[in-house]
């Protein structure tokens, strides 16, 4: 017992692999190298602002494992959800100083997002945003939250793609409508003046759209910003098991996430890099900026995109914020998180465009 | 029921607040805004190379709640502890065609630490090495693992600092030891042309020397590499308990690790920067490449240091590998992400590191 014990710590934080040791009793079995995670409490940190602290603190979002049965019964959560982000732009838009103007881009449907002041460096310069809401949710004026605060925080022009979606308009509806913007824009402003960036499904769409101006042979845009991108739609990558249950806002994949795929995909391969775009070649990719949180289901899916552009040699950053589940980094224009994160951003946006 | 949940829905993936559930049951009762996260199983992933899968799949590092309860039981542990990592040295010298020179500088013991060949634009580069082990861990020749990657697959000469540890030297012996190889460095190499890397304590080592050294006044090195740094020994910091019984290396903060902390500080106040260097002042900081995992119980620790560091506006890049607990992206030279993540550290030093 001494030696095995010694033996055993020997290699305790050495860095190097320790002796096979009978696998914890669970029920049920656990498979081989699995790990068992027992029941546990993670309090709310105290190593985040009050305001994220408020919005860890809340309980799962109560509808994370609804599967609706009908396109009525999408189109019903849809509208409702929709009115319900709608409602909370005003203040927004007025304490940011944000404009936005609906239009018609290229047959599809837009809105161009406005900050009060454009400073000169930014005036040749455009944003496409392409909004979250697993490919489902934030129809119309719903879809410009985060593009009014990148507007509002970084002074950029934005383009905000409201895409056609499903029950009515499956996958490839909504890239479609994106790349139909993008080629609109180019018309007017070069591409390395060009940023696209969103978040979750909005995140996947950005790579989506690189990957397939590589395909149509389009320029790129100058930079990225995709964050926590849904880049792989299969539940593949570890935080979808490691933080499931634990991020409050996704919850787990086994429910309306992956209805919403199936939705979306609409018999497509989930796989497909188009849909996908973590499967996808990476390499000639802009600069870009990615964004997850230490409970985010999708950690996973930014830090393998993370991982996978620096193999192909893109200049790729990752930022991380403590504590928070998915695309909490911008929930609340007040807490001092989603003031650095646009920051950075912008920041990003402004080293990498051209002028 | 309807419009609950309709209203609920609404903002499902949507980036805003929801109304105030009741809490799920737990025993213990849960703190207010806690998550209660139920048992379950992860298993390992497929997205990582099977190298790093044999990794994942070890169960619990087994000493992990070992406490040692006298001077005696601590050296017996450490000593077979070093022994056991000694005898794996020999082996990756010879594969990276690095050699190891036991010597004193400053009165302190240290290895210097040489790759067959240095080319020439790291010949007026020297990297300064501190070890992980908790403070206590791998004395020695075991200190040298990390130096001899980073030597063989960077073309960097590298000096392992050997420094004193608890229970004969605590606090601040180590700092004191690495301090004075640092000076002694300064006067054969410019600062601009010197690196600090480690991992662990290393990594928390290397954010204490850049704070010591601008309290001492010194000039500050080129660039930093702390991986997975024990930047906060108060068990503070959200993945603490998230990452609890997930990572099979450091498992918990509630064993070996914390006993490690008092054993080194010694009566020292644990939140003192020199201790825990997250609550030190780091406007400053040379540019700094953070490692970590997501499965690492230091991923708060990394991921606030980040922060931290972007916030006094340092250059400061985050790495995150999928899947991995505390430390493992160095465990084994033959796994795509050891030579990955040796590549970017070695890549980061020669973009900053002054010639």
């Amino acid at each position: 017992m001494k030696i095995a014990h010694v033996a055993a710590v020997a290699l305790l934080l050495a860095g190097t692999s320790y002796a096979q040791q009978p696998q914890q009793e669970a029920t049920p079995p656990v498979p081989p190298g699995a790990r068992h995670v027992p029941d546990h409490i993670v309090p709310v940190p105290d190593t985040v602002s009050p305001q994220m602290q408020a919005i860890i603190a809340q309980p799962y979002n109560p509808n994370w494992n609804v599967v609706p049965k009908s396109p009525g019964e999408w189109k019903a959560i849809v509208d409702k959800a929709a009115a319900a982000v709608v409602a909370t732009l005003p203040e927004i838009r007025e304490k940011l100083g944000v404009t936005v103007q609906p239009t018609t881009i290229a047959g599809v449907k837009a809105f161009i997002v406005t900050p009060k002041v454009i400073p000169p460096h930014n005036r040749d310069r455009v944003l496409v945003h392409v909004h979250g809401g697993a490919y489902v949710l934030s129809p119309g004026e719903a879809a410009t939250k985060e593009a009014i605060e990148l507007a509002g925080f970084g002074g950029f022009k934005v383009i905000s793609v409201d895409y056609r979606m499903p029950p009515d308009f499956p996958y490839p509806a909504a890239m479609d409508d994106a790349m139909a913007v993008y080629r609109a824009v180019l018309k007017t402003t070069k591409a390395k003046n060009v940023g696209i960036f969103g978040t979750s499904t909005g995140g996947g769409m950005t790579l989506a759209m690189v990957l397939r101006a590589k395909m149509e042979h389009l320029p790129l845009p100058g930079a990225i910003a995709p964050g926590t991108p849904w880049s792989d739609m299969t539940k593949t990558g570890d935080s979808f098991y490691a933080n499931e249950m634990l991020d409050n806002v996704l919850v787990s994949d086994d429910g309306f996430l992956h209805a919403a795929a199936l939705l979306y995909a609409n018999g497509h391969d989930l796989k497909d890099p188009l849909l996908s775009p973590v499967y996808g070649d990476m390499h000639g990719f802009p600069p870009t900026i990615l964004t997850s949180g230490t409970r985010d289901l999708f950690l996973s899916n930014t830090v393998r995109v993370h991982r996978k552009l620096r193999e192909a040699g893109v200049e790729a950053v990752l930022q991380v914020f403590e504590g928070e589940s998915h695309a909490q980094y911008y929930r609340d224009i007040n807490a001092p998180e989603t003031k650095e994160y646009n920051a950075e951003v912008a920041g990003f946006f402004d080293k990498h465009l051209g002028r």
